[in-house]
């Protein structure tokens, strides 16, 4: 039998792990929730029984497994350090030495997002590119970046972290304390505030009636059929977020020249209407070189791309900084 | 004795040459107007006797020459793509082919900036970087950078465009054709038409009495002085500058984490005002990583970055896109 490798996706709400072949077949699957507030230490012995879980429900022992940590980590080490969505006790959690203890395997640490990133490198559009930046639009932006086949880890595991270039200079707050952040102007958050700005004031009567005029029901999913459906304001509204986050795509493009662009996360199922204004905005702002040949793509891998990152971290033994 | 490398960067104005060995050691140096109107023969003719010259000066034959040009050029057979200040002649002219043949060695092509930027790579701060980002700030912006250790060149050799970075989505048209780039807000350029602004408008007493109120007179330098002597709105135009400027290293930090930053070009002169005002910039801005190790210094070399830089090339027998 083939070698099997383990994935898991450590998130403020839940933690997913999957069991994969060293082609990125998915093998099992299963999701617990985090119960963040339990504390590190209630969080890994319930991972290591979820691990345990999925081992024998598959019958077959990981090789290793590549985490997946929503914030910063020391990669070379396998040490949480800076996890801004849950609680403080998780700065300088040796996660790998306690839970790859547990689980008598290797256990190796990166950022969600550059996880995500390997996973579309080495299973998704990414297997044929040299150079390539992941978008991943969703509650934030997060990002990775791979320069010359490699992923770009920078000293903290922490370059590529595109939701946070500055679009507008004078623009709004950013979570992370800066101001015009992509983040702040082009994420699903800022999408559907937008939306529902527009929906109370009257602008919106599709998305009115979609949502019932309910604030919490209104998703980059319901603005799109709402703009599908007519409210022109909407289709403005999300094309002018897809605009921002043309112009970090074009910056991006004019810095490093890469072949690949990939946006992933929930809001790259704006479809046409995102990726054809991204595309618009490279061709108008990269004057420098020609971009035609640029591939600007939804993710291969979906909502996958992550757990199957966690696949190629556990198969190349880890990453090493920068 | 030891092997003797030679440089040649050739610009809209002047041809600049110099022979010098593995060390970085300059031996002879020699500039010849380039008279550009005269077309690609006439200029390589040019070039070869420029050549020659320098070899009898310095009583030693070049392995191989490292050729700058002010744009773009297929780096791997070294032909002349775009010289957006030269005349459209130069478009496909097959200079490495042509001048190898008559020099009897081999001449490798590369944009100047990212030239300058294996300059500062090889011989100056950069000794010592894993990732850098190289600034040069004149009459234009022009940029390059160095991920891992190599120097990205991307399939044009033109990655590395930092000067064309959009930093104000609305802002001013820039030569390129796309609007706000970083070299319509903080090029010397820029800063000196500003300069005039403010000039003109009386706002500038004492760069008034240092230009004698010519408009032609206003530098960075002379502006850096009058600031200096007591002209307040010429020191907030200074540091405006800079803090665009610093949007884009902001920028460049947010997505490599790079190691070192080194600004060139005749606007570093401003020193400590330009510097401390980019430190600052991506102090505020980089929010998501400590950035305090990351070292932001003028070129090591100054304006001899490009000459080193063409030693390097030569040294490297060329480079290989991307």
């Amino acid at each position: 039998m083939a070698a099997v490798y383990a994935s898991m996706d450590l998130g403020g709400t839940n933690i997913k792990a999957v069991l994969a072949g060293p082609d990125g077949k998915v093998l099992v699957s299963k999701s617990v929730p985090t119960e963040a507030h339990e504390g590190p230490d209630a969080v890994l012995s319930r991972m290591a029984t979820l691990m345990a879980s999925l081992q024998d429900e598959a019958g077959a022992k990981p090789e290793a497994l590549g985490m997946g940590v929503p914030g910063l980590a020391d990669v070379a080490n396998g040490v949480t350090k800076f996890l801004p969505n849950l609680p403080t006790q998780w700065r300088d959690v040796p996660v790998a030495e306690t839970l790859g203890g547990r689980l008598g395997h290797p256990v190796y640490l990166l950022n969600d997002v550059r996880m995500a990133t390997l996973g579309e490198l080495t299973f998704g559009h990414g297997k044929t590119a040299n150079t390539m930046a992941f978008f991943a639009v969703g509650t934030g932006i997060g990002g990775g970046l791979v320069v010359d086949g490699k992923l770009r880890l920078g000293p903290l595991g922490a370059a590529g972290e595109l939701g946070h270039l500055t679009i507008v200079p004078d623009g709004p707050r950013c979570g992370c304390g800066n101001y015009g952040c992509m983040e702040a102007l082009a994420s699903a958050t800022a999408m559907t505030a937008e939306g529902v700005r527009l929906m109370l004031i009257g602008l919106a009567p599709e998305l009115h009636k979609s949502t019932g005029g309910n604030a919490d029901a209104v998703t980059t999913k319901a603005m799109s059929e709402a703009a599908a459906a007519g409210d022109d304001a909407i289709k403005e509204a999300l094309v002018r977020a897809a605009r921002y986050l043309g112009i970090g795509v074009a910056n991006v493009v004019t810095a490093l020249h890469p072949d690949l662009i990939v946006i992933g996360g929930g809001a790259a199922g704006i479809g046409d209407l995102l990726f054809d204004t991204v595309r618009e905005t490279v061709r108008e702002r990269v004057k420098m070189f020609p971009t035609d040949a640029i591939g600007i793509k939804p993710s291969l891998l979906g909502d996958q791309a992550g757990a199957l990152g966690g696949i190629a971290l556990a198969m190349k033994g880890g990453l090493t900084p920068p």
